[in-house]
């Protein structure tokens, strides 16, 4: 088996569940409950909370655990009162959000980048939130968050000197970028930041929100006010717990991991282009995660092609797996400006943890095999 | 160690435990992508789901799976666009959840037991939402859900005469419930079921929100329109599989462990009965989770009393874990009627399956001890 879409989940790691395990039979109290071994459990809870965080440059204190990505996005939309500004390309979660308050969308390139100028254009004073993840999730495109955020402090500025009082935060979704860049909170400049386990070798169902201090949220869930009453619930101890290790370990093999997937995109890219009628592979390069190798062969059916692929044990996918189980095409080929035949004809094929070079080869092959079958097939 | 506090936590149960694990690393798939790995994991949850809505009485369609009973409350509230009826002695889940709304609360007797004659009195036609937890978090007492339901069902039928369009809706908190009574969705006649795995040996971070046909709720969080749209987010496959598990499980063991724990506590109760002065079992047990044991050693400071059993690793808690660890004093002993001292005074003793008899007499024997040794010391 060979499994090309990491960016839709990524299998626990040995050591986010080693970790865990303790958590579900043995040291399973209520972390605030008030005997010594729940304290136990709460001081392992906080201090794996305090290490996730290290992982993108903040504190403990600065994170709310969630139940995921989508939870995430949603608590740190309720920062705003007024107009958000996002692009076409985010994942369902942040538009949807989006829509829920009055909203525009700041243009992208062929590539998915955003359009600076656009984004200052649309920074109206009624504008109190702009929301832009830090890489696609079914492009890879890296966004050049440090330069939103540069453009934010300045409009921050010019909004304090003209007596405007609206705030303005930036909110970015990280959930695909945390095993695959290097996050610092405040090298980005974000206020809010999302990030997600089942994405970077964590457990599905966790993930957690950033908070720059200052920043005022309000609770999605009301209850008995644990996460500082922003998230009430009794605590997911073991999902944080394999969260925070798997970010730590994914960001200790960082540079490791990021040169290893860019010889296999590039072995990749090397043998797709083989093929007749070349392919055309989708984002910059030089401004996109390194494992991710999104390709579209115009004519095909992809959808059929997977089906073919699947046949090998070869596991690729279209696009973001809750929008391909509805079988709509991609929202993000279409705003970067794909005809339907590119869209029609397009795979997202994001490598992992579970590949090596040799897999990487095979599948090059096998693809190649099964896209010339489906050309043939069309051009009998 | 003696555990005592099952009704803050549960450890997670051998056979949960062993039917999570295969879905953490190995069929780790996003249960939305479309190849057939994935598909299976597809089968697996849909199975769980089944599996879980099945001990209710329900339908896997009937069921909205979500991170615990905080959430499940809070998206069953979205049921409503009027007037809230509930009882002061809920979870703060439910209270929180009431106060976002126009809410009245209808009166309970000593023992913690909705007052009916009350809950009809306040039935006026501003009311959409009439929320009673199956069974109290403190003090285990199981309200007449079916005849709450009734009264319901009369009420509906008196707006449909009279003309008036407003719905009616039941919700009930069952967190406490599931592992304890044969619970069945129509016999209850609820609308709306909150149940929670963390509190009937499946993990934390998983609930799940039962829905009668046609009732319409709001999501909390938006986004890829998972859980038909009401709970987006890449679904706890793990996490599912683990509440459904050990809910059946121990929806299997029913019986025979009502039978144990009301040994149990009539063994907890008549050795404690024999301190003086002589301690108040709180709540009615015949209306009474089998597993609970809540008393009150009027003039004893609990807190104390916590510290010294811990120090003989026998661990009971004050009341609710999150409240609790806020040093605030119970609102659901105050509820009932308690006095300061006797609120002051008061253990949640709650018996579970990591409880043998043996444990049960050799705990009596330590708290009694204590006890004696407390009031020993305020005598002097």
């Amino acid at each position: 088996m060979i499994y090309l879409d990491h960016a839709a989940a990524t299998p626990v790691s040995d050591k986010a569940l080693q970790a865990m395990l303790p958590y579900f039979s043995e040291q399973f109290f209520n972390p605030s409950a008030p005997y010594l071994p729940a304290k136990r459990v709460r001081e392992a809870y906080e201090s794996a909370k305090d290490q996730l965080a290290h992982v993108i440059g903040a504190k403990g204190v600065d994170l709310v655990i969630t139940a995921g990505a989508t939870e995430s996005i949603n608590l740190a939309f309720t920062v705003s009162h007024g107009k958000v500004l996002t692009i076409a390309t985010e994942h369902a979660a942040v538009l949807e959000a989006a829509k829920l308050h009055d909203h525009a969308l700041v243009k992208v390139d062929k590539a998915g980048l955003i359009d600076l100028r656009d984004l200052e254009h649309n920074l109206s004073d009624q504008v109190d939130l702009v929301s832009v993840s830090l890489a696609n999730n079914e492009l890879g495109t890296i966004q050049p968050l440090a330069e939103i955020s540069e453009i934010i402090r300045r409009v921050r500025q010019d909004r304090l000197q003209r007596g405007i009082t609206t705030p303005l935060y930036l909110h970015s979704d990280a959930s695909q970028a945390l095993n695959l860049l290097d996050i610092n909170v405040s090298r980005l400049g974000v206020d809010l930041l999302t990030i997600n386990a089942a994405k970077c070798g964590g457990p599905k169902g966790v993930g957690a929100l950033y908070i720059t201090h200052g920043v005022k949220l309000a609770p999605i869930n009301v209850g008995g006010g644990q996460e500082r009453g922003l998230r009430s619930g009794t605590e997911n101890v073991p999902g944080l717990i394999g969260f925070a290790t798997a970010a730590a370990e994914a960001k200790s093999h960082l540079s490791y991991h990021r040169k290893q997937y860019q010889e296999m995109t590039k072995i990749l890219r090397q043998e797709l282009s083989a093929l007749q009628p070349q392919p055309i592979f989708l984002g910059n390069p030089k401004k996109q995660l390194a494992n991710f190798c999104p390709v579209t062969f115009p004519g095909l059916d992809a959808e059929r092609l997977i089906y073919r692929l699947e046949g090998r044990e070869v596991y690729v996918s279209t696009g973001a797996a809750c929008a391909a189980s509805k079988g709509s095409k991609s929202h993000v080929l279409a705003a970067i400006g794909l005809s339907d035949a590119e869209i029609a004809g397009s795979l997202r094929i994001s490598l992992g943890s579970t590949n090596t070079v040799d897999q990487i080869r095979e599948a090059a092959r096998i693809i190649c095999e099964e896209v010339t079958h489906e050309y043939e097939r069309l051009s009998r």
